[in-house]
């Protein structure tokens, strides 16, 4: 299935479909035909100017069930312009990255008007996304037919439509040609060398082949711990002065590779241009809400919403609420612990087998307790998140994990903190861990991949036997693609993956004196993990749209942190350590006071690595300041243009608009010249 | 005196001067020959196109002695296109921050054609500063009459004649107008308000503003410290929970007013457009030497230097070097408490007249090869920068002052550490503590400018007697000016200022709980600090060139490193005072573990301060979002001509001179033109 986009082309035959929309089962015709226009017209008139169509003709529908599905796609000329519009960067010519323009873009690589191939599938599925998600209202007071489902001006139509249940999703299609060739490279055959980070990012976009190329990055980086590692425990080294190396130079090296991924990942993300575009200056996301205006950025009228409310929002309500919650859940703990020292006490006064079973009893309501806790409070992180009313997705993403971060980080690690410092049991810690880690990655990757994998392919079986009972003169591929996809599960964002990684940083770094297997857990279980989080990707989910990202965000300070929380937590933990302690017989004073001062030096040392090591390498650093430099001197150029510009906002916008038609204009005498020339 | 400069008029009659430069007495009349040429040829012929005239005409030059001063002009399109080659930002007339450009001159702010107070004294004089040391060699290879004093193409010359003596300096001009009403809005009249900050800006630049505008800031911020202090002294409180309290504010406090700085120091320099200029952009400075060839990023020819060669300089040479003096610097120390406690102990042992006067031997000893030391590194470290061959000037001096910064700070606060945690004398600390504090500050301000001041004073009266006993055709009161202002020492840079306040931080934030009185000392010694660097500004130094920069640069790193160490020293001392160990009796383990937990507590409050407060006010974000929004925008409408610009850099530069000469055309014909109305 290859994206093929006559310019201008609106006819069916050369219709490509890329994005499905599901209405729900009793929408009225007068709302489909209400939205069909509307996706349909032309910008000028407040349409999102793309091609739509229903999944089966008229009259096939009697005989088949799935009458609500549409297909959406979009000729060249839109998806250009789209482009343009949501500020895509690429490779012109001269091998520097710039934001892609219509009226430029014969100046960038690989663009020829013949050719389809300039624009990702993935990047097609974005704009339409982006299109679909600014299609606004006008002066609608509510949707057509669903007098309950109230509009105002500026309200992306979307939006309404899902959260008044008319549009019961939309989602990007597989495109199966290039789905089996990514698969070949990447995961069905097992051979050592690197993902083709590139490939994926063309089919899945930037966020997703970032989580990727962050994941085998850190397994690769967590390799020379796992060799270090390995001694201690065959040799069962027990010597203190060979902990503290190990300890020490995990904690360089994990400050290193931390560094050293901003710098790869800017390399990587200024090859997909992701760098270099300006978020920033993109349109808000969907849910975020406020009174309309000018934004005195870009100039654009769109939906404001002051700073300062946002500030006392999250100060006066999200903060505390995440303070209570941790102060809950540590309240919690407590609890657990009182009732697991209750369970032990009075299964040693009787003795009984009766008792013995109580004695997992705590375990197994804390375990339930915390999950349900879990999803609560998940829940609630994003009910304030959106409550916050962020203005980009970004900014929303990295409070929302901010917040289910700390709580997951104190319900993972509190416990463990616990045994480790109040109870002081290393053998239990050790213990605790090595059970923490590898259930919890065995069961994540049942549950996450295999599990789903092996219930797709059932009902894979009951849809094709399905279809094929069907009559033939329908387009079955399609059909049975569309259907089949349509039931598979949504991926929901990064976040848990990340998450997974982000805990097992921890078990590795945290405690990695105490239990120097740790590292090799986590890089044999990361071999799998990348194999099957591709096969989730490709085969058990739906395909998500795809979301340009620079860098991997909040995740990298939720890295940081923990890495500097490890410096402390190995300190103790080595200051604690009996052989440690039997240096110093008579003076633990001076043991303490050593121990804190090498603390404190390891914490400055890891401060000037960071600050030493530069976030981009320098030839990255020098294309950016050409960049910018080359920006400077073009305003310089002209700004009486922009002067006049800035005192009627309103102006540019209807001179884009001219634009638009000019190119199209443009374009459609190009095509016709085109013909002429193959006449002749 | 006003700077007024007549369009394109070359003519002596209009000349004024703004900075003098003082050749050496027996130069060749050659060589003065061909640096006049130099000077005032046209950029095309490698010129620097600026106004040159020597002090004295030649019928003077028989009776005075002076022969050997020249002073230096430039006409109004010399120096506004200087402007433009400088990237100088000037407020537009929408009231937001633009580079100046020549052609776009008539949007700008107070811009008019006949008006000459568009650039300020300062500014013009920095753009001559800027095209004299721009004057490069090329095809000289030598200066003429001096065959040792060696060019190779693309060398500064001026910096070739200063390192061969040929010129002995270029010094810029009083304005004794200007100079006589920024008096008195700053210091002549003791009252209670702000400094004029921006009419400081306008007269010396923004580097020594933005000094000013620190000194004064952080004076304000100190108050709560010291009046919050005074009462522990004046009821001498000895609480521990007191004294918690005290240094536990200190530590926050000083970590929110350093933060709250950068706000300020961002709008400031917004206004003053030194925040939106780009001198990363700008030509190398003078010393920086290399093979010529293309800047990758703003495609001029220019000297390059490979940045890991740089690297290398740094991370194999200067770094050790700086370690090991660090290590000698604390050898000579602990020589010198061994020193003490040899002459005390003989002092003890004999009790005699004469051994109490050796107790004073080492502390004067230690003192001068202190001193010595200092001074002997000082060198070292201006060397090993200046070898480190840093392209910008900022860059050059970043490194200096860091090297400069850990030298001194070991040098003044390790021996009250050694007092603090090694003797853990309190008493004494708290004396020495007074004694530096109050001893450095009285003599820093007699040293620095009321002595100075007296001198110049005195010198001034002989001056002017001499003057006087002179013929009287002779402009007398110019030649006063200049040959007072050349014997006046020339002002070094903010570096020393800076490294007072700094130091006076440290005695204020290291050991705050331990003597609180050093606020209140350090506050009044700051409001006299203003006045006597004001007047040492002003009336004792020679005017110094005025240097754009957009922040204090390093100064802020060491403030805020200064207040991380300060929360380990604080609470250290707070753990060891007696009143809290009291409090734990038998257990000295639990109070360390709770002072290092407060400790930790702190530092991360600190840190997420520091992290959630933004470094620039809201509105200065918008601002430069919306003009990096603009050159983005600007870049989008014309990458056609920038991609062929990029294959030829050098086209760029013939088009740069062929707009300069079309230029000259237009402002020759206006003038023409008005000429002619006026006539009508």
């Amino acid at each position: 299935m290859k994206v093929t986009l006559p310019a201008l082309d609106t006819c069916e035959s050369s219709f490509i479909p890329l994005v499905v929309l599901e209405l729900a089962q009793d929408v009225k015709e007068e709302t489909k035909e209400w939205l069909k226009n509307r996706i349909v017209s032309k910008k000028e008139d407040g349409g999102a100017q793309l091609l739509f169509r229903p999944l089966l003709n008229k009259y096939q529908k009697e005989t088949l069930e799935n009458q609500n599905l549409y297909l959406v796609g979009a000729s060249k000329i839109t998806l250009l312009l789209g482009a343009e519009a949501i500020g895509l960067v690429k490779e012109c010519n001269d091998n520097t990255m710039r934001a892609f323009t219509y009226g430029t873009r014969h100046n960038f690589k690989d663009f020829d008007d013949d050719n389809n191939d300039f624009l990702t599938m993935a990047e097609c599925q974005f704009i339409i996304k982006h299109e679909l998600e600014n299609l606004r209202a006008r002066e609608e007071k509510m949707i057509p037919g669903y007098p309950q489902a109230k509009l105002y001006p500026g309200k992306s139509l979307l939006r309404r439509l899902l959260t008044s249940g008319i549009v019961i999703q939309v989602f990007p299609l597989h495109d199966n040609e290039a789905l089996k060739k990514l698969e070949d490279s990447w995961y069905t055959r097992f051979t050592f060398k690197y993902q083709p980070l590139d490939r994926i990012r063309g089919y899945f976009g930037e966020t997703i082949a970032l989580y990727f190329g962050f994941l085998e990055y850190f397994t690769v980086a967590l390799i020379p711990m796992a060799v270090i590692g390995l001694p201690y425990y065959l040799f069962v080294w027990e010597d203190y002065d060979k902990y503290v190396i190990f300890a020490s130079f995990n904690l360089i090296w994990s400050t290193v590779i931390l560094e050293v991924w901003k710098r790869g990942c800017a390399s990587m993300t200024y090859r997909w241009g992701t760098l270099v575009m300006k978020r920033q200056f993109e349109e808000p996301r969907p849910g975020f809400h406020g009174v309309l205006g000018i934004n005195p950025v870009t100039g654009r009228e769109e939906p404001l919403y002051p700073s300062y409310k946002r500030q006392l929002r999250i100060y006066l309500v999200s903060l505390p609420f995440v303070c209570l919650c941790l102060y809950f859940s540590l309240y919690v703990m407590m609890i657990y612990f009182d009732m697991e020292a209750w369970a032990l006490s009075l299964h040693e006064s009787s003795g009984s087998e009766w008792t013995s079973v109580l004695l997992y009893v705590p375990s197994i309501i804390y375990a339930i307790v915390i999950e349900i806790m879990n999803r609560l409070y998940r829940y609630a992180a994003e009910f304030l998140t959106s409550w916050e009313n962020h203005r980009l997705e970004s900014a929303y993403q990295n409070h929302l994990i901010l917040k289910v971060l700390v709580f997951n980080f104190l319900n993972c690690f509190a416990s463990l903190f616990y045994i480790a410092f109040v109870l002081r049991d290393m053998k239990l810690l050790r213990q605790s861990l090595a059970t923490l880690l590898i259930t919890s990655q065995i069961l994540n990757q049942i549950m996450e991949s295999l599990l789903p994998y092996w219930l797709q392919k059932k009902h894979h079986v009951q849809v094709k036997r399905k279809v094929q009972a069907l009559k033939a003169d329908i387009d079955a591929t399609l059909y049975e693609q569309v259907v089949l996809e349509k039931e598979m599960g949504t991926y929901l964002g990064t976040f848990d993956d990340y998450l997974e990684l982000f805990l097992q940083f921890g078990y590795v770094s945290l405690f990695s004196c105490v239990y120097p297997l740790a590292a090799a857990f986590a890089v044999l279980n990361n071999f799998t993990e990348v194999n099957s989080d591709a096969l989730k990707m490709c085969r058990v989910l739906k395909r998500p749209f795809s979301e340009p990202s620079a860098n991997i965000g909040v995740w990298q300070l939720a890295f940081e942190t923990m890495s500097v929380i490890s410096v402390v937590t190995n300190c103790a933990l080595i200051g604690m350590s009996p052989q440690v302690n039997a240096l110093f017989p008579e003076s633990k004073l001076d043991l303490i006071l050593i121990v804190v001062a090498v603390e404190h030096a390891l914490l400055a040392l890891k401060f000037i690595l960071a600050f030493a090591i530069p976030d981009k390498p320098r030839h990255i650093q020098m294309k950016l300041a050409r960049l910018e430099f080359e920006s400077l001197e073009a305003l310089k150029r002209q700004p009486s243009e922009n002067i006049i510009e800035e005192k009627a906002p309103f102006a540019k916008e209807a001179k884009r608009e001219n634009q638009m038609k000019l190119m199209a204009q443009n374009l459609k005498e190009d095509s016709r010249e085109g013909n002429k020339e193959e006449e002749a």
